[in-house]
């Protein structure tokens, strides 16, 4: 009989639990028996591996963060904290490894499998930074979330002909914020992959104002050149450009832990149940993703070396929307 | 200049107004003069046409319905009908019609297209029963308050050991119960496309039951062979099969009326500008939808001649996943 | 060392587990060890009773439902059912009893107390019937989930000039739906407390489509003379008296399952802490209500013996503001 | 025929606008017009006084914000301001003013008042700083979207023990901070009533981190001594004394917008029908609030003399709750 373990890893993402117990389910039902690894690869490490059964993973689907535990862990970027990890595995007997998480975890998962370990990642991540998924599990509801904000932050605005400024997570990728921002219909968005002139979003913002607009929505990716902070400053000084008062909201963490939206349960679970599947078939050192609307597996190194670009035709059509 | 028209048909949908602010928001970039119809077919024989400007599609993005209201229409299934459609249409110099809606509403819009006037279709309906898009607008957002539904009866559920039968909507089609039942984790999902004997589904609660479970979610179509009434029924006589009590709610049209989530709303938005695109560049006589996640044109006559297959394999995941 | 048990009972309401979780904790806090009892009344009599610590309550003020289970329990009606529960605490040492929950659960505090065992009670149940409290744990969640099933109903009704019909839980009383129709802006509601004509409905409906309202709400109690069948019925037949077309929402459990909101969160918590403050100075056989915005305890005999009116003021002033 | 205006003042308040419709409807039926002055104060001086009508105030119930647009109006502190405005009202005829707003909104009002000019106030503010009134419009709505934030932080905080500060509204008042950190389950809460030293703090995160907590929540009132930015950096620099890492969350003006629950429904439909019933039988020159329970006239001096006072017993609950 086989042993496979699955682990979370990196930041949170709703929808994890969905994968977890499609994996756990899915495992059981080929006869498998399924382990849970608390705390990621540090807790594969250290060896926090418990067997998980039809019933520990009840009652989860609906829940936000990971039932697993989640941990970035130093030590297992460095060999010898891989081949500790692969002992405790072989020790308990374990003989595969599914890893549900992002950019890093799927590093580590390259990593291990390089090592001759029979792995196969899921994709998710809220930032959606990871190439081989066009959408990671997560970034739905994280975008829904940022969606709830700016529809508040409109509904106050528009009684006071005021300018809301809201951050949005997402790292060093835009997506989130271009998506949010365009849902809610915000009048400017900035995001890392393409500079803004805080000049040209005061004159667009003024244009707005002038063109007979209630309020305005300056939406900003926390890895924006000029993040909330800077152009709540620049906005202080300049504030007759502007037209609006503005205000600053910071979601944060907020943005993780919403109960996983219907799109990330489902791609959870869809992706949860390939990753099994494709270790039935020893189809492994992969990455299961969405690509094109369909299921794909993605070999972990072309994951690992490549970045997904983000389509910036959308800020374009932002741009044109927000007339 | 060009004078172009967009009405919404049929049951209305969340993300209708995504769709329709993002065509006349497009339309006006390109120069054109922009028209709303009022109550869908209805009001185009009647001359229900209004000028639509910038700012009279402001604050709508976030609404469930549409704002230009919708209505069925057995005049417009006449030729003298649509004729009638027609000259109103001329007389107000409309060059180009664009039709947000589902099933009927584009075959509507097929026969508009066959008497020579361009139009160009956007997929919309919660019922996801349209040839030529994967997904259609507004069935994200259904699937979610469903869910949401769900995510309560199991609360309630737990408490009590108890079932619950949810009817959810979808007409002929099961995807809307199927998507909800699996993103719930349902114990048994009734669909149009597959008979259940109520029997094996007593059986499979019954097994859920003697393995622990705290409760039974079982999802039924509104258009499945046995549909909640008759469910009802039967376990109210075969009570001593279920293992639990059981409790009956129809959701009903309150699954039509949410605020539309991101994915609604940027569905939406995208189908909207690509209508406009498509009368752009003389693309007419098509159905813009969502192909294997890329904005698609599909004939309208291919879209009226064809039938959406539903993939029953989900619903072997499904009952993989309930164990 | 003082012990105290905990129990819920009766249905389940929003805001019982924030009582428990601050019965417990402030239980600790006084020296006490505490208890809970599992799936109410009848796991009294089957000695399902666990020790409680801090932690074992911990994450649960967000939770619907009763973390202890409930059961409605024929045998603790009968007095040879009340004294196994006395056996049973005498066994496990437990000196005083909570009991969170309605009407039925009350009386049965009421006869236990009546043996001479020290009981306090929490008034909680979402039908609001019960003397003691003005208002009780759990209303207002329910309010507010059948609210937003009004306001998406009013969302879809708005675009088909429809009318709706939403039947609300209550049991016999009407307040649920009372107040859910005025706070939705309800054009009609039926409460069991008034006797109302189906033709003056049909007549106030058909006023207000003559008036321009763009759609109709009629809120029923799941407990008043012509209920939801009965009044979709009678619509059916005389469909011309309406002006609209009419469809039919039943929400029934879902509105037991919700999130508990902040109300129900902060007055189970001050009930729950107030429950062993009586406790603890000896104040025994009564309950924890809060009348007019205070915390009170009402002896469980004039509880037992009183029946809460309902303020028809409200229904009168429903009619002006519906106009 | 009498004539009254009402206007919204100050801050907007989610039910706002129920107390607008409750007022205009039941003036209405009460044979009067009715008027809106948009704007607050600042349109009352230059006359955008604008007739409304019953369907006017349709489908504005279930809305955030004011539909009469709000604005705080310097002019207005001065006499002269306030003579302009008494102008304006005597040149369309208005006999009387309904002002719905918090502490500077009814200063305003009792200076008009003072002048001979008949007005009554309705409490409405999320600060819940207004004397005369236990509950003001917009606190409970506010109250649960903080709430709905903390209940997501602490989903993400579980995942990754960390300790999150959130940081929400109420200007002086702690009263927002404190009844949403103890329906969140709060392990800190920092108010400007009650001096906090942030070693305590930390101290308390520690002992809770060493119970075994999974994760730790501080509430900042913005008003607080030790505000959100200041705690951050104390907390950056003495990272050890936490036990947690620490992240920061600034909801701001997303605490305004929800849509009201039906709580803030309601009590803005009781004020303002109160409110126009008060004028009716010349009651003027008061403040509609509720209290203990019960729909109140206070007189404005008192309401403008008087400082409500925060019980303070329930930051005491808190910490016996948070262990």
């Amino acid at each position: 009989m086989k042993r496979i373990a699955v682990l979370t890893s990196g930041g949170d993402a709703p929808g994890m639990n969905a994968a977890i117990r499609a994996i756990v389910r899915t495992g059981l039902d080929k006869g498998w028996e399924m382990f849970g690894v608390h705390n990621g690869y540090a807790g594969l490490i250290s060896g926090e591996i418990m067997p998980l059964g039809a019933r520990d993973v009840g009652g989860i689907i609906q829940k936000g963060g990971t039932m697993l535990g989640s941990a970035r862990c130093r030590e297992f970027e460095t060999e010898e904290g891989r081949r500790k990890a692969l002992t405790q595995m072989e020790q308990q007997g374990i003989g595969g490894l599914i890893v549900i998480g992002g950019n890093g975890s799927q590093t580590g998962a390259y990593e291990l499998s390089r090592m001759g370990f029979p792995v196969v990642g899921v994709a998710s991540t809220i930032d959606n930074d990871l190439y081989g998924s066009d959408i990671t599990i997560g970034v739905q509801t994280a975008m829904d979330v940022a969606l709830e904000a700016i529809d508040r932050l409109k509904v106050t605005a528009s009684s006071h002909h005021r300018a809301f400024l809201l951050e949005v997570m997402g790292r060093k990728c835009g997506y989130l914020a271009l998506m949010a921002g365009i849902a809610g219909g915000a009048e400017a968005i900035m995001i890392p992959e393409q500079k803004t002139d805080p000049e040209v979003v005061a004159a667009d913002l003024r244009a707005a104002y002038d063109n007979g607009k209630a309020h305005a929505i300056i939406v900003v990716a926390e890895g924006a050149q000029n993040n909330a902070d800077g152009m709540a400053q620049y906005f202080q000084i300049h504030r007759e450009r502007l037209g609006f008062e503005l205000r600053v909201t910071k979601l944060g963490h907020v943005q993780r832990g919403g109960s996983p939206g219907s799109f990330d349960r489902i791609l959870g679970t869809q992706l949860g149940a390939a990753a099994t599947e494709s270790l039935e078939k020893g189809n492994k050192g992969v990455l299961m993703g969405m690509i094109k609307g369909e299921i794909t597996a993605t070999p972990l190194d072309v994951v690992v070396e490549n970045k997904k670009d983000l389509d910036l035709r959308l800020l374009e059509l932002a741009k044109v929307l927000a007339k």
